[in-house]
């Protein structure tokens, strides 16, 4: 599988043509890697809306031969401080507003390509270039997920649902394992499937733990009449997977059937709203109206969902304070959690593709109440 | 074990004082880990010169049990956009001068900061605060460990030591095994004797990959005649520990012999060399002199070594550029190695105290050239 990445440098050039920059310097190393598919740990490009050969990609010389493979139609400037490497060659090349990304330059690295600008332009007798902080001009282009990605979110997620099947097949998740134990094992098993290492640190939340949205596993013993909350993902080329499934151990308890139930309709609220064109906010609407109706308003406190790729937190993001409307091509988790402090928690999460017509269900693994070990 | 987190604030306070700044809002979470024991993934300090009373630690709803729990002594303030709040609390309680950590604000953060000072101070009838970029600060304080921090990183470094050992008792680097499967191995028994997980992705390189200083492992099999090099390290309450061996496959070349033997000469000049006073570079040197003078001037490029703590890669570094004496109390690396293109490589890394009189090893396991499987 190729990405297509000077497809999306030219999507990038006529982005900046509309906000009048002449450039744009790319310093995040994910958005480096978006638009050239290199993954070293010192990049960044200089993207010119004049065109390819006016752009650049700098690293240094540990990742020659890795530039060259994997950019090979970006002329590579070797430094070790790439950004001013970058800024100093645009200021030489007649460059006159010049973009730099607002949410990832840090007030330091401002300065020192303040400086870089001037003294290249000054060799070069020319006015050096305004620095021009914008914010999120590669993220919006990374929201609409092409095929080729697509694909390897499909994959990713594949390789989750396999790794946890594998994991209940062998009754994993039992009475008398630490949450630390199971963590790693499903980790282990993604690794086994194909991961490229895990999305995030999985979480394994069980009994009480299980109130807590994000709870790191811990050497807490799972034990009969628990709930167990397990969010985890896979990665695949880069691209994350995310998905999140709770199990009972042994006869749920009226209150277990009662909260799963409950948050099971409201993940399936939510995904029968996220429809091209609609309001963001009503995504989250949908789901938290089915919570609050129930009487549970304040045991819901985070967002609804938030969109995947190469990280595991995109925009946009499914909350009571998203602005703006889903995009068709848009790879969204949607999911629910309904959080009894002391007592015990349910979280249902999936990740789809918002399509024209309808929506592709990556994460497959069942949502029907399971209890485990009887 | 419990660190003295007030009294790493009452330091700050002095370097606040002696730079003419009234308060530094503290963003970096490692930072904000370091003077306040707090670990969320959201939090923020405003560290008043005044003292305690006008200090506070800002987090979120999420983390309202868990602050309490970690940062007792500090003043909460419940917020989701730390930064802003803390700034607001700021600008509304007579501060003039409000450092801001100049390489971790970028300019969005920044932009945010400025407008919040100011909507904050009017409404206080008060001059807003002068945000002034300070670089480092907390950083430089955290150069020198104390006891405490001394003893988390000499555990960190014994369960590396353990975990290793263990892995060539069961003949776990051998013949027929990939690079993956012995890294992962390795990650999973470290975590058996209790690391809190890997210090950083472990390097399991061999054959010619061993020539790549950071090379990420593969499903390439290690073969008889191998170099194997292994760098790793655990975490333990947050301290990282750092550790390169390499080992041969068999029977070694008249090269190999010859290539580690150098490189173990240049690491135990280097060790010889870390002494409290003296200069940062000259210790590189000595260790650099001892290559070079072998004619592999060439194949060891990168600097000798790096401080390790909360984070892996600290302050200072040792390397031909570095400028400054070496502190007593640091805890740094010393990791020569040579590397030849399309043959293989060594490396060779431990991690010391520097102490007054003679340093501490933290990592112990043994250097000598070591056949496995014969």
């Amino acid at each position: 599988m190729t990405f297509d990445h000077r497809a999306r440098r030219e999507a990038l050039r006529a982005a900046l043509r509309e906000r009048g920059l002449d450039a744009l310097l790319v310093t995040d190393l994910t958005n480096v890697r978006y638009l050239s598919g290199f993954t070293g740990s010192n990049g960044g490009l200089l993207i010119d809306a004049r065109g390819e050969e006016q752009s650049r990609i700098a690293t240094d010389g540990r990742y020659t031969t890795q530039v060259a493979e994997q950019a090979p139609d970006l002329v590579v400037l070797n430094a070790r401080g790439v950004a001013t490497a970058l800024v100093a060659h645009a200021a030489k090349h007649k460059t006159h507003r010049l973009g730099v990304e607002g949410h990832v330059v840090t007030l330091q690295q401002h300065r020192a390509l303040v400086s870089a600008a001037g003294h290249a332009a000054d060799q070069a007798a020319f006015v050096a270039p305004d620095l021009v902080p914008v914010v999120g001009v590669v993220e919006l282009l990374r929201v609409v997920k092409d095929p080729h990605e697509v694909e390897a979110l499909r994959k990713a997620a594949e390789i989750g649902d396999k790794a946890l099947a594998e994991l209940l097949g062998k009754d994993g998740v039992r009475p008398g394992r630490t949450e630390l134990e199971v963590a790693r094992e499903l980790e282990s098993l993604m690794l086994d499937f194909g991961s490229e290492g895990a999305s995030f640190e999985t979480i394994v939340a069980a009994g009480a733990n299980s109130a807590m949205p994000h709870h790191r596993p811990t050497g807490a013993v799972l034990a009969e009449g628990d709930f167990v909350k397990i969010d985890f993902g896979a990665t695949w080329l880069g691209y994350h997977s995310d998905m999140t499934r709770t199990y009972v151990l042994g006869e749920p308890a009226a209150w277990q059937r009662e909260v799963y139930e409950l948050v099971l309709a409201a993940q399936t609220a939510g995904r029968e709203a996220l429809k091209p064109g609609v309001e963001l906010k009503s995504v989250d609407a949908a789901a938290r109206d089915v919570i609050d109706a129930a009487g549970h308003k304040d045991h819901f406190d985070h967002g609804l969902g938030h969109a995947v790729g190469l990280d595991i937190h995109e925009s946009p993001a499914l909350s009571k304070l998203s602005e703006g409307l889903v995009p068709v091509g848009a790879v969204l988790t949607v999911e629910p959690g309904v959080y009894l402090p002391g007592k015990g928690g349910v979280r249902i999460e999936d990740t789809l593709v918002v399509g024209e017509s309808e929506n592709q269900l990556l994460t497959r693994t069942d949502k029907a109440l399971t209890i485990l070990g009887s």
